[in-house]
């Protein structure tokens, strides 16, 4: 074993041989005995080197990588982070870690963001496409066919599963995606938001748990909250939430779903890659855990080799597959669906008529027309074009006018750049108060989390603005955070203190 | 006391003094000792002669009238009912009686009803307002005119709260009913289910339990189903819900919320008169539970004098009111609104947050536009109008065609006759089957009671035919009930048996 680490098990304690392990190596870390980026040996190696089963060293590994202490590095070990801590204890003097909690939030930075709503503000807070992209012509178009075609009929009571036509229409367009179903599958919704409270309605009954990624979709956690459900969630990497943390936690729990959004994450804008997609469904199968998929950004790709989704790869049923024409189309027509298998239907629809009776039965025959005509394809090719345009805009404006020490992934997709703040200067609710006051606004980092994390990161929807105003936005941004810096310094400088 | 009831209180007994009095009270009853129409003793009177608190009196007679053992004549004094069991027991053999169950559903006979969707049917099935009263012309003006205005604004995300100038019309639409409130107080939703849903989501946790009539509106069945709450069920009288039973189940219970039709009842077509609208207020503030009001008839006025809805006198901020756009315009559009007090608006914002985000802006924007040009009351009036015709009309063939011995009260609003069907015969469930193979459907009785009563019952919506085929249709009824009732004799009279 690695001869900086030292580790005496009791044998006869009733603490498990993984959490003493947990325990000591802390220890050592926290006091310094182990000091950052010092190599821990392999998982196989120690157990045989103190005599334990290897599954007690994945589990000790895996929670205190959960937990910030050491870090992972494919085919070349295991890692004392830098400062035993993760980016969360920045923030707030404690590790982040993978932690279950009911989920609250913190509303009076909700209610803060409100002030975004300004009509004379740079909006990148929104999670809305911007109104230029959307085909006006084409729905004035088609509700003129609809009505002239079915006249009264479109404005009947709807069957709660939805059209017919957008039912068939949803089967071919994720067919395209690679999703082999029946129309059978195929649930029309109100959005996205409404196909994601619909699946936890079924599948989840109050106080119990759902597990997702930390960040992530605010509307998930609007869900649980209104709904009294838990939320375990589960840190990130680069390629998305971390199979190991989950793995980790599906062992000792049995939470009923997992939420993810494999393609262009809101907030981070990562993608999942292939291999982990693989994991991800193992895991779920193994453990017997629903995973929902969330795709509402899946065809938002403007760079790099498309994936399937995750219920293209599915083959044992695992996955509840959610998509929309919200972000892609119009967001006002309020049209999403959710495919799932045979088993969970019957009570998706009998939810579903519980909500709201049916989806507008006049919205879903527009939406069916545009598709049936070929804007949706047309939407997403022109979109994508303009999208990258404004990325590569605020990537430059970001370079220029963001403060030393940011941090930020080029996203290959989606609307949203993902910043970290540098660890010294205000917070993101403090650079936003500033930055309103310049007309310029954005998203908190910690609506997207549960727990009081985030609060040195901010969700930027370039994909909203004009590139001229991205740049003009972005510019505002860094004066705020400079103004502020300036400020704090004038205060710790002053002969008063 | 009565010469007739004599009771023997057994004042060490563990067996409350009230449950005593109920015992022996049906003992004599079921022996035959009390004949139906013998007066009961006033509950003063009694106590007095037996030495008890009037309450346990109160109780006692209270829950024989809510098992159908009594009834009460106002002014007139208690009476032992006609057969001493009331109008459930014909089926089941079971007493009728106010009953809390988990809302389960007869799906197979909702399946079963699913059949009447064939389109060469004659449907009184369906909960829908005739698609030839649709105002297909204001529609699309109103479309156009709003596409114009707003261009691709109306096709953003809206405020979960609902579009500010809907909100308004919606305000000054209610106080034209006598409600008075302020914009702040109206939310819009997805019609009145998604109303209803919202409010029990944000008021009622699951397995705690709402109170409602029996039979009820099936949507409050559907949503307590879907979020797993408890159904306690009060019988109606003449009047609607009864309130001797109400009061009786509050005293010892304290459920989350009373929901209620107070005008054109749901399926009973009953108004509750004012005087006990006043009560049911009196008592909700009294025991302190909430009172959702679902008003969606109460315009549907053909005869007789309006009454004020429950909300406009609500002096104690007890009642939820509830209304819709769907069955008085268009339900294909979708929009409903809610009217509640401050103290409720921020959680239930909340709730439809995380619903679906909003309802679409952009038929918000329609129905707003129609309200604006007046389109509602004018339909209203031409509604009402033809309603009242085909309710003439379905009258008149339900006296022609419907078997001797079946029972209705004459509607005078809204688009439902409620028939109870023969003692001898088929039952509802039975005549449905025939009836569809005549291609003739109506709603079973069965689906608007929690725990299988309403065999015998049957609903008819007179509005959705012309009265022509109302003519037809009732004829093929009463044509599907002797076709029946003669094969049931042939079977019983053959010499096989």
């Amino acid at each position: 074993m690695s001869s900086m680490l030292s580790v005496e098990l009791d044998r006869n304690s009733e603490e498990p041989i993984y959490k003493q392990l947990i325990r000591q190596i802390k220890m050592q870390i926290e006091s310094g005995n182990l000091s950052a980026g010092t190599r821990l040996p392999a998982s196989r190696e120690l157990a045989k080197d103190i005599n334990v089963s290897r599954i007690s060293v994945v589990n000790a590994y895996a929670e205190l990588r959960a937990e910030g202490y050491l870090s992972a590095h494919a085919g070349r070990g295991t890692f004392v982070s830098r400062d035993g801590q993760s980016v969360g204890s920045v923030t707030n003097g404690a590790v982040a870690q993978s932690s279950t909690s009911r989920a609250m939030h913190d509303y009076s930075i909700r209610d803060m963001m409100k002030l975004a709503r300004r009509s004379d503000i740079i909006n990148f807070s929104h999670g809305s496409p911007p109104p230029e992209f959307f085909p006006m012509q084409h729905l004035q178009s088609a509700i003129n066919t609809v009505l002239e075609r079915d006249g009264a009929s479109a404005m009947l009571y709807e069957r709660p599963e939805g059209y017919g036509p957008l039912r068939s229409g949803v089967r071919d367009y994720v067919s395209a995606l690679g999703i082999m179903c029946s129309v059978d599958n195929v649930l029309i919704t109100g959005g996205a938001q409404q196909a994601i409270d619909l699946v936890l309605q079924a599948l989840v009954s109050e106080n119990e748990t759902i597990v997702t990624s930390a960040p992530t979709y605010i509307g998930i956690l609007d869900v649980a909250r209104a709904r009294r459900l838990q939320v375990h969630s589960i840190p990130m990497d680069e390629d998305g939430i971390r199979l190991d943390c989950l793995e980790y936690y599906l062992m000792e729990n049995s939470p009923r779903l997992i939420y993810v959004m494999p393609t262009f994450h809101n907030p981070t804008g990562k993608v999942m890659p292939l291999h982990r997609r693989r994991q991800l469904l193992n895991l779920a199968h193994e453990y017997d855990v629903p995973v929902l998929e969330d795709a509402v950004y899946h065809e938002f790709r403007f760079e790099g080799e498309p994936l399937p989704p995750l219920k293209a790869l599915d083959t044992t049923d695992s996955v509840i597959h959610v998509g929309a024409f919200t972000k892609m189309l119009l967001p006002g027509m309020r049209i999403g669906y959710i495919i799932t298998s045979n088993s969970q239907f019957d009570r998706l629809v009998r939810v579903k008529q519980a909500a709201d009776i049916s989806t507008s039965g006049f919205n879903q025959r527009v939406i069916h027309m545009m598709m049936q005509r070929g804007v949706i394809a047309q939407q997403l090719e022109r979109n994508n074009r303009e999208l990258k345009r404004r990325r590569d805009t605020a990537i430059e404006a970001a370079k220029r006018y963001f403060p030393e020490g940011c941090k930020w992934e080029v996203p290959q997709g989606g609307m949203y750049l993902w910043v970290t703040l540098p660890k010294s200067g205000p917070t993101a609710a403090e650079l936003f108060i500033t930055a309103v006051q310049k007309h310029v606004s954005f998203a908190i980092g910690n609506v997207f989390y549960v727990n009081g994390q985030g609060s040195r990161n901010i969700r930027v929807n370039y994909g909203l603005q004009h590139p001229d105003r991205i740049e003009e936005g972005f510019r505002y941004l860094g004066d705020a955070w400079r103004e502020l810096t300036e400020k704090y310094n004038e205060i710790e400088n002053s002969p008063l203190l």
